[in-house]
């Protein structure tokens, strides 16, 4: 995340770039966006490929040291260029001119080329950047997209007689023009947009879908900023809003167009960007702790194969909930199975099972002390490594309350039977880390009675689209594998950069103790109603959980427990994004699997259209068990 | 292509596996379908997987060979068996009958399980067919599916009073149960259709669908039958009509349900069909040379690059229209050029660029001799070996009208400048063997007035569906290059179970010769309307060609000329199926790009929805130059 503003000038003449560049470093700019060619100087490609024009095609580029065309530098392609005419002969010319400036700006190593969308029909501009961009550079293309398209626009403000269905035609979306650019260009990392904002602001959830694509910059026309008691240029509250969304995704800003303030000049306007980046909130206890981890793909614990760390226990137990909550389920269930007049002759059992580095033996502790009840605790844990804090703990605190259990529960033989059973077994995706097959194995040293805490979980599921996220994904793909098997696993993740599509539905539950027949295979299928174009990337996945009475737990967005930050949610990306449009039922089924040995999920997409199934048979995929 | 009718009986009770299976090779059939468990023989599994039921589940595999279970007996699924139940209970049981069942055929080796759809809710049932498929058992499984639904089927017969919405509901196109059920299954090869034939046919543009299907088997109901004047069971017109076309995709029949006709048993309707399938008419001369050829992927001629084989000038020679065309062509060319008077003094001089083996200066030769004019002749041609044959036939029998040039046309110093430039340099995409660049080249040795022989040609393209192109444009996958390149290549092949989605569409059009700006590019975007529900797995490639005057060439499928065999159409592949439905528009935009060294194509779908581009910069595949 940026630590202070990023804000750029752009500049529609430029007759003398060192003077362009002195003046708005002086005004606090960072960058300055120039065309590279003389916004007028056309040219027609002949035979041979000489030009209709003598003499250099545009400024030297003496003027400039390399240093500073490689940070202040970003380009701008001429403004007549149209890939997409209807005219064959403006169509090759601008094919011709394009790449050539798209070869300067190479030359010239600028950091960021900028090409702006007049228009829906693009295909052609697509294909030709997308060429350009498979050659290598190493540079990063913006195109510029209106917020609304100047047919909207002009609508908007000439009240015009077109039908509804005129004035909604696609071209008026532009997200759609953008959404046509970068799927061609598939999706590359390389094209990123720079989303021009428009006076009047969409609906939030317009908004919302932009907040999923790749936004490297935002243009700011000098228009649409208001002026406030004291002259000063001034954005609404809605745009203040955004700005600030826009600066949580790193989004570099880009001051358009004419000074309006002009005894005040363009100073001003940077610094009120500087203004609403010093005046945004302060992260939450969440936001900061997933610092750095947006969007960071993680692969999800294996915690009965594998032996967590101690940085990792040490990272876990500061959450400043969710050992709260686990000690208010135990106190509740003392205080339920444990009547006062009983409270001194009646001794509880408690196990924890997974006891790791000793947070619930700690919870379970001050929950009796807090409840005046009698308690005796055996801490469970199968890593040796923790076992040594607990056997420390046990030497120097609990004494002989606590009997550490060097054991895997699965094998364990108890002394005696238990009144509670208390684990934290869950994984972002509730069941994901094996908590049914390990407490289903562990109740049976549980009372016929005998509860178990979390007595109840339920995963969570929404679709999404995360052009970032679908990249992050391609990424993983590994030379001797199958080269879908990324898209078929799933991966936790602090998700950032990302539209939810839909709200999340309620996917598998798993009940403990569980007295019925022990099958944790499940399948269910879910049905989404899409309200707005976009494209599908995969689907989120959470969980919420029951510890005790209404004591509870939960990552759905829905839900939240606000401040835990235990668990970043899920996501399960699919092979092909899925274009989806306003009426569509979106369908997924889900399946969880149970073999001997391992668990695993397999997910298929059948509505609107359908779609493979993913990670079959566990092929890219497992939880050992 | 089958030599004979396969045809298999199927049985709904088994009683005596032997005994049946003796009955029914007494009668004809080449194998019986029988139940793998007795049909009422429900289980329930409870934990530790014992069944509620003691005793074997099925008979003895001892009571055949195992030659015998190998190839004599389909086996199937017990009909109870419903894995999309809503009932739980009946769904796990379901899961677990299923699976023991599979594990018993792959026990036995059967050639084959078929198992039957009974509603379009098959989504569990798919994803179980696709696990136990991908363990790799070398088996088909045939899913069998009715050509109309149940309810369709009563709604026309009771003449319900449904809704004219309700009837056409998805669940009544049958084509869309197995539609879902391959797609989930990853479209893969194992998985086979068995229609079951209805007794009222669908339109003729539901029939051309489902024969773009991998069909393995064809189910006729003996219900469906009618009987001719002497007794005996006989089809309808357009039954017939479909088992030939049937035929001629190699689907095995299989007769269904009690004999009609208990006279006369069940030995007819097997005689019924080896009688259909010799009336069958014999192929035509293009489908005789194709024999072998259906469906199968061949990578276009690099003729600039590589030099062919005699093989293949023996083969390409022998075509009985193409060169008969040229010599018409020639033939009408000599009498515009040369008047009756000028017939004795005027010499045309016509140069053979890419001569082969000489059957174009046959050709010429002919046509003077015809048209009584003077020739003289230049035979260029840059394969050395092919310049043998060129020599060895004009020292046998062309003479001095002949020269023979052994070089590269664009390399070649003409000695005077043509009158007629004559050249087959065309592939089955009209410009995909460079023909325009090397015309481009040859033109400058042809005189102001004179004219290239073809004078035009023109790509068209159709939108295809075709469960087996697909397949083995998969197959063609290799280990270190690009997973995508198979789908960014096009083929040769001779289009055969592929159903054509919309008719053709011209594409790019080049005219010899050219006296414009030599600009070989292209770019063009076609519309396509799609009237049924279908899935789009590529383009098919066909061209045109004006030779001279109104004497042409074609291989578009509406004026294909008769019995010219020497080339099939191409086929451009995508990557990911995408499904369209009634109303659709497809766009599809092509490119044509030029550098000095290559030329390839590049191709995109935008619409329904956008998809990335294929084959940029010829990443996949180029012509070289």
């Amino acid at each position: 995340m940026a630590v202070r503003v990023s804000c750029g000038r752009d500049l529609h003449y430029c007759p003398d770039i060192n003077t362009s560049v002195e003046s708005a470093t002086k005004d606090g700019f960072d960058f300055v966006c120039i065309p590279m060619v003389h916004p007028r100087y056309k040219r027609e490609f002949i035979e041979g490929g000489a030009k209709s024009r003598q003499g250099p095609l545009t400024r030297s580029d003496l003027l400039l040291t390399s240093t500073d065309w490689g940070s202040l530098i970003v380009g701008k392609i001429s403004p007549w260029i149209d890939l997409d005419s209807e005219v064959e002969s403006t169509r090759k010319n601008s094919e011709k001119a394009f790449q050539e400036e798209l070869a300067f700006a190479a030359h010239l190593t600028l950091p960021a080329v900028l090409m702006k969308l007049k228009h829906g029909k693009c295909v052609n501009a697509a294909r030709f950047l997308n060429e350009h961009v498979t050659q290598g550079p190493n540079q990063q293309f913006w195109v510029q997209v209106p917020m609304r398209s100047p047919a909207e626009v002009a609508s908007a403000v000439f009240q015009s007689q077109q039908t509804d269905e005129e004035t909604t035609s696609w071209e008026d979306d532009t997200w759609k023009w953008w959404d046509l650019f970068r799927t061609i260009c598939d999706t590359s990392k390389k094209i990123g947009l720079a989303l021009e904002l428009s006076a009047d602001l969409p609906d939030e959830a317009v908004l919302r879908r932009w907040c999923g694509e790749n936004i490297k910059a935002a243009i700011l026309p000098t228009s649409i900023f208001l002026t406030n008691k004291k002259g000063f240029p001034v954005l609404s509250k809605g745009h203040q809003n955004f700005v600030k969304k826009l600066f949580d995704l790193d989004v570099q800003l880009i001051i358009s167009g004419v000074v309006r303030h002009p005894e005040k000049g363009i100073r001003p306007y940077y610094q009120y960007m500087e203004h609403i980046f010093a005046s945004r909130d302060p992260p939450d206890t969440v936001s900061a702790f997933a610092k750095g981890y947006e969007d960071f793909l993680q692969c999800p614990l294996q915690p009965l194969m594998d032996n967590l760390e101690s940085q990792t226990y040490e990272t876990f137990e500061k959450d400043p909930v969710k050992y709260s909550q686990y000690q208010k389920a135990i106190y509740y269930a003392l205080l339920d199975r444990v009547l006062p007049e009983e409270k001194d002759s009646k001794v509880t059992i408690l196990m924890v099972v997974g006891a790791g580095r000793g947070p619930l033996v700690r919870a379970a502790i001050t929950a009796a002390k807090n409840a005046d009840r009698q308690l005796r605790i055996y801490a469970v844990e199968k890593n040796p490594n923790a076992v040594v804090t607990l056997e420390n703990l046990k030497a120097e605190m609990w004494g002989n309350q606590v009997t550490v259990v060097s054991c895997d529960m699965r094998e364990w033989e108890a002394p005696e039977k238990a009144d509670i059973l208390v684990s934290e077994l869950l994984g972002s995706f509730s069941d994901n880390e094996l908590s049914p097959e390990c407490l289903d194995g562990a109740q049976r040293f549980l009372k016929e009675d005998g509860i178990s805490i979390p007595c109840e979980y339920t995963s969570y599921l929404n679709p999404l689209q995360s052009a970032k996220l679908y990249n992050e994904v391609r990424q993983c793909r590994e030379k001797d594998k199958h080269p879908e098997a990324p898209f078929e696993t799933p991966y936790v993740v602090r998700l950032h950069n990302v539209f939810n599509i839909a709200d999340c539905q309620s996917l598998f539950t798993f009940v403990h103790p569980n007295r019925g027949l022990i099958d944790n295979t499940r399948y269910k299928s879910l049905q989404f109603s899409v309200t707005q174009d976009c494209v599908l990337h995969g689907f989120g996945g959470y969980f919420d959980t029951r510890l005790y009475g209404d004591v509870t737990l939960s990552i759905t967005p829905e839900t939240h427990s606000p401040g835990m930050f235990s668990w970043f949610p899920i996501f399960f990306p699919i092979k092909n994004p899925i274009h989806l449009v306003p009426g569509d039922v979106l369908e997924v089924h889900f399946w969880r699997r149970v073999t001997q040995k391992n668990v695993w999920y397999e997910w298929c997409v059948t509505k609107p259209h359908p779609q493979p199934v993913h990670n079959t048979k566990g092929r890219s995929y497992f939880i050992g068990l």
